[in-house]
């Protein structure tokens, strides 16, 4: 029994879909709605539509773009040799943030995880395989995240490559810049360790 | 500049301006409408404008409705003798939540903030001198948050009421002071009203 009106409680009940609002925080968000103007209320609604209508997956790389192929794949100054593979397009927007990557992307959406039922076939890997066999593709990076399912993802892409003379390199694992050694969980610090290198 | 489309740049934008999300967390939410289905997305814009649309002010009390007067107000089984005064619609949810109180409400939309240019007149005050003067209300119970306005608020209220031979109580400080009355859990509430005072 909710104690709110009908139409609050609704707009209560989607905040409360969306990751890591809770109850709270989602009454809280659909009260500020209602004290909005309503000119306010009506940009927000038309951001979430619009963006639905135009953002669609680029049909290269599996990036969230509204042109196709996205700004990244079509630009011409990007180096087409080298592919950074990627579990979401936040990781891209990341990547994108250092200014030091100039290659082209592609986008997963997931990783292998056999738990929750997803296999190979049910990310975005085959049109992967497609692209690096155009003769163009000297390296792969494999940049999914450095968790089982992330590390498992990239040994199983890895294993896809090499075999087609395809330079196959994951993202260095270590400590974290402006991290503390005293602080670093083992994994972390024996990966530091191990992929250490001479200065 | 933004990495990211105008329309995706627009969204995380949106959801930014809400109270309590930062970049990231906008970031997460804005990808997170992208990948729903579109009917998921369309439902979430149609809570917003359906809740805009259909809920506005009650022009008794200023609660938050569907309807008017308010389902509260026009509930003939409430006891009309008591009024009490909060200061947000999510507040009269919180007091309804206990179950013990049985009589109606006043919303003030505010508290009186001189430091932020704030005062009586700019809160909803006048509608319920008015309303405790038709003769039927016998106390006027202030459940103003327990911090620096919310107390300054409720004086000045009793100062105006007092001389009308109202009673004028105060929820007891069984809530901590400096908290927030919307976060406070039920006993707590229950025993702050059960302890009220006159002032």
């Amino acid at each position: 029994m909710s104690m709110y009106a009908a139409p609050v409680a609704r707009l209560i009940d989607e905040f409360e879909k969306l990751p890591g609002i809770g109850h709270k925080t989602a009454q809280r968000l659909a009260f500020h709605i209602l004290n909005m103007p309503m000119d306010k209320a009506i940009a927000f609604a038309n951001a979430i539509i619009d963006a639905k209508k135009t953002i669609h997956y680029c049909s290269v790389c599996g990036d969230l773009t509204d042109t196709d192929p996205c700004r990244i794949c079509s630009n011409q100054n990007r180096d087409r040799s080298v592919i950074c593979v990627v579990e979401s397009p936040r990781d891209v927007v990341a990547m994108e943030r250092i200014r030091e990557y100039k290659g082209l992307y592609h986008v997963l959406h997931g990783v292998i995880s056999p738990l929750d039922g997803i296999g190979p076939d049910d990310i975005n890997m085959k049109s992967l395989i497609k692209r690096v066999g155009n003769g163009e593709v000297k390296e792969v990076i494999l940049a999914t995240n450095p968790d089982v399912e992330g590390e498992a993802t990239a040994m199983y892409i890895a294993r896809l490559l090499k075999p087609m003379g395809i330079r196959t390199t994951r993202i260095a694992h270590g400590l974290p810049v402006g991290g503390d050694l005293e602080y670093a969980d083992e994994v972390t610090l024996a990966k530091s360790l191990e992929g250490r290198r001479e200065i």
